[in-house]
């Protein structure tokens, strides 16, 4: 295979075969046995290729970007130095979070390609298991948990002025990916274009009404600008359930080449937003054996204490560390417990609205947009999908332009519950 | 005078002739007339050196940045790098506001020294101006003019997502310039500082008030993130009235060190809390001969004036390129005059608040913080000046706990006037 001028080539499971016997950081994981190897290409993302290498006495994956969108085609490029960034988010929010990101073996900058742990049987993707009805106990405190670690110590409540530049800096250079983000999630949704889809004929009106609504499109630039100027800490940038692998034990976050210096926001929606799809196309999973009620306050409850522990945790490292090296809320400024409380309940409220607004612009796009999800695609009845569509659809809408009214994560759970009632 | 390893070397006067003669793009500023040169050092701000080199045919500039803040000495250090980012903004600013920013010749990285236009008398700083009483007509429309084109044209509102994070990316680099703004500004005024001074015993009791108030300190924390982490345009960074050099006829912004991607806000803020220190300085400067009432009347019209003409010429520029370059607002989705209205309105709303809010933050510390202002220092018995100050100062207080609920300029005039009413 051609190598470009960069040394850049993508690789197949033969050439790929050689690269490892060639990189003992790789080889070493799989102990250095290379006979009856199994490699397997599993991209099914939307980026790139995946290839999952088990040797007798070991394993791993190799994940290499290649310079255009996969599900497109070469006629939409796209930035190969992704990997870059994922590797380095990976090695970052590993080290913050080291139970819940898989390690990365070796990184291969002109290659884009990354070798890592691979997360083996029974992980699914969390989305796969939201769709089966899998009730997985142990997911909010974990993704909490995440959550909390990988904003807090990225922001300017942990970091000097200094080293939050110096990475701010850094990542500016994963431009590409945000503007394909800011393109699929601000954008097209909000406008005609020719990547659009959605339920045809069923959602044909619900999708115009998107695009003529003056107030969501308002709401939507405010949510823009924020994605694009606020740098408030190194964020995943696609935390969707589709990015989140699961046992019944174990809760891994891979995926995050869309990361950069972002609104912390845009993760915590990301992820209770894509909860809330899960929630809504329950109805379309229903059989005469099982009605999936259950499994709906299963999903509500997570989403409560998703937020709950996420709020509790991420306080709680604040509090632990106010006299760390943080520059954003000096502790002979802020010296009181009662000014402490303030300053905490201002900037957790901030931050609610903030996840309630990106999480809804993230319920839109998939409905509405360019990339659907699983929740709803593998309801085959269109009639019956475009119904749990609409009412996520309908859901959504309300909690943009009204988040600000929303106290608590109850009053949200509770106007999901009304939907249906 | 030894040069140290990376090539920098502070200049005297006669070392300063030396490196002219040696420079052709400095020595063609003077007509290569070097008989009877007179040199003259002139820096009366707080960080640098700046000489005024005037031969028979011509004229200009020297500023030379020194590794620390010139009026504290070498215990406090700081980034000599901030010439670099002076020139580059010098550039840009002067690129897209050609009338009101003085023309750069020549700019030495090594040496952190930038050659540019002398800005000849009867120029000089604004502030003198407006404590010695004296009105300028067209200043109004020529501040608001460099506040409209700079801003604009460095905002999302113009560049496309890729230009802006590069730009974004390389101002990271004034670090150290942005974290004397936060400590001098943001923190030490509200906390205990062995630099902040006050009028005392006079005031005594108002900077503790400060100190103790809950409420100014969370709203103080907000404009501290957004100082820190909302990248919406290249501002200037120190845009207070005696970075402005002004005649009858002419206005030019001087002293950009300060600037790197922050919010617009702090610019039109610290222009706009300064006009108001001035005319709480009023008082202190009234003879029987003048009381200072019609020029405190020409203060408050001209406050009126920049911020409209300032909202006037930044929607035009809005208007004019809605179809330019930037990606906020795409005009496929931003596509009738109402809607284009309604988001300028909330856009330009918002601006205004925190316009408010910086501005109020920078009369603050003026008051209580390290650096004076001279419109105060220049009134020489301690208890008018304290009185005159105390009037700034709660006004101040009221502006920036309360900036949500001024609708307009006119608003915030009247409650100007109302407290010495």
């Amino acid at each position: 295979m051609a190598s470009s001028a960069d040394g850049f080539h993508a690789l197949d499971e033969k050439a790929l075969l050689e690269y490892i016997k060639a990189t003992p950081a790789l080889a070493k994981q799989l102990g250095n046995q290379f006979e009856g190897l199994q490699i397997k290409e599993v991209g099914d993302g939307n980026l790139n290729f995946v290839f999952i290498v088990i040797s007798q006495s070991g394993s791993l994956v190799i994940k290499q970007a290649i310079p255009y969108v996969r599900c497109i085609g070469e006629s939409w490029p796209m930035a190969k130095e992704r990997a870059y960034f994922e590797s380095k988010t990976l090695i970052e929010h590993g080290r913050l979070s080291p139970d819940h990101v898989p390690e990365v073996y070796h990184f291969d900058r002109a290659m884009c390609l990354i070798g890592m742990r691979y997360i083996e049987p029974p992980h699914i993707i969390l989305r796969k298991g939201l769709i089966a009805g899998t009730e997985y106990p142990l997911l909010a405190e974990h993704i909490s948990d995440y959550m909390a670690k990988t904003l807090y110590f990225t922001s300017l409540l942990y970091l000097t002025t200094t080293d939050h530049k110096r990475a701010v800096a850094e990542y500016c250079g994963n431009v590409e990916l945000c503007r394909l983000t800011e393109q699929v999630i601000f954008s097209d949704p909000y406008k005609l274009s020719k990547y659009n889809r959605c339920t045809t004929p069923y959602l044909d009106a619900d999708a115009e009404a998107v695009r003529k609504d003056d107030i969501l499109k308002l709401e939507v630039a405010e949510l823009k600008s924020k994605f694009c100027q606020n740098t408030q800490a190194l964020i995943h940038g696609d935390l969707h359930t589709g990015s989140v692998m699961v046992t019944q034990n174990s809760t891994q976050v891979i995926d995050p080449e869309f990361s950069f210096y972002g609104p912390m926001g845009f993760d915590i929606g990301a992820y209770i937003g894509n909860l809330i799809l899960a929630y809504f196309a329950q109805d379309g999973h229903a059989t005469s054996e099982n009605d999936r009620k259950a499994y709906k306050s299963w999903i509500l409850r997570t989403l409560e204490e998703t937020w709950k522990l996420f709020h509790q945790k991420f306080t709680a490292l604040w509090d632990e560390h106010k006299d760390g090296p943080g520059e954003a809320y000096l502790p002979e400024i802020y010296n009181t417990a009662e000014l402490q409380l303030l300053v905490q309940r201002k900037y957790m409220e901030d931050l609610f609205h903030d996840s309630l607004g990106f999480g809804a612009a993230k319920m839109i796009r998939r409905i509405v947009g360019v990339a659907h999800v699983e929740d709803f695609e593998s309801i085959s009845e269109a009639e019956k999908r475009a119904n749990c569509e609409r009412q996520a659809l309908n859901f959504a809408k309300t909690l943009l332009k009204e988040r600000r009214k929303f106290k608590s994560i109850d009053e949200v759970i509770s106007a999901i519950q009304q939907v249906q009632s």
